[in-house]
C-alpha cells in the first residue's frame, strides 16, 4: 500500500509518500514541502497548492492519503487559512480517486511514539527509526507529513 | 461588468451573477444554490462545489467574483467546514482568472441598506428592489450571494 501523508498549510505545505510492504514494514518514497509566494493572495497559493499537489500524487500515485486534522489554535484567521488549504487537498485527493483519512495531532503522537504529548524532537527521531533513514526528514513539515502517513500505515496494519 | 457573488457553505453553497451597466444599473443574471449531498464526507462535498461552480462560472462567464468572508461564529467546526469551501471557490474563480474581492458580512449589509446591522428581511428587501424583482430571489443563500455582487457593484462604482 502505498500512502501519501499531508501536513496542510498555506505557506508551507508537507507531504511525505511511503510504501507499506505486506509484512509491515515501511519505505520512504518520497517526502517535501509545497511553498507558496508569501506576497500572493490566498486564491494565489491555493493555485499554486492544487498544481503541485496534482503533479505530485500523478508521479507518485498513492492510493490514499492521510490529512492531518486541524488543531484549533488560539489564532482563529491562521486556522482559516489552512482549512482553506485543506479543502483544496481533500479535492484534490478526491479528483485523484484517492481513500482519504484524518487523524488529530495527537492521534499522530500516540501512533509514532506511544506517547500522545510527544515534543517535536521526538516524533521527528521516530519517525526516522521507523523508515531506517540516516537522518530525520527535514524540514519540518515534510516530517509531520511522513508521520501522518506512518500513522495511516499503522492503523491500518491493526485494522 | 458581470459579477459573480458567493455565500460559501459546503451544505449549500448560494450563488448569484449580475450584470452592471455603464450607468451603474444592475440586473440579475442568473442565482441559485449548490447543494452537496449530506451523508458524503467533506471531500466528495468540496468535489461537487469545485465541479458545479466551475460549470457555473463557464457558463455565465464573470469577469469578477465578490466572496463573503467568514464570520467567526462560536461554532469552529463549522467555520472550518466553511473555510474549507470557500478554498474549493478561490481555487475555481482563480482558475478561471477571475478578479477576487472579499466583503464582510457587515460590509455587505452596509452596502446594501446602508446600515452594518441590517436583518435578514431587510436586506433581501433591498436586494428585491435594488434589482427591480417582483420577488425576492430564494432560498437565502441565494440573495446572500446576489447582495456579495451587488457591494461589489456599489465598490466598484464609487472607486
Amino acid at each position: 500500500m502505498r500512502i501519501l501523508g499531508i501536513d496542510p498549510g498555506t505557506g508551507i505545505l508537507g507531504f511525505g509518500v511511503i510504501d507499506v510492504a505486506a509484512n509491515g514494514k515501511t519505505q520512504l518514497v518520497d517526502g517535501g514541502v509545497i511553498r507558496t509566494p508569501v506576497k500572493e493572495d490566498d486564491a494565489v497559493r491555493l493555485q499554486t497548492i492544487y498544481e503541485e499537489l496534482t503533479d505530485i500524487i500523478a508521479a507518485t500515485k498513492p492510493e490514499v492519503v492521510s490529512v492531518e486534522k486541524l488543531f484549533f489554535t488560539k489564532n482563529v484567521t491562521t486556522a482559516m487559512t489552512v482549512a482553506q488549504a485543506r479543502g483544496v487537498v481533500l479535492l484534490c485527493a478526491k479528483q485523484a480517486g484517492m481513500e482519504i483519512f484524518e487523524y488529530t495531532p495527537n492521534q499522530i503522537k500516540q501512533a509514532i511514539t506511544g506517547y500522545g504529548k510527544a515534543d517535536k524532537k521526538q516524533m521527528q527521531e521516530m519517525v526516522r527509526l521507523l523508515l531506517g533513514l540516516s537522518e530525520v526528514p527535514k524540514p519540518d513539515d515534510a516530517a509531520d507529513a511522513i508521520a501522518a502517513a506512518l500513522t495511516h500505515a499503522q492503523n491500518a496494519k491493526l485494522s
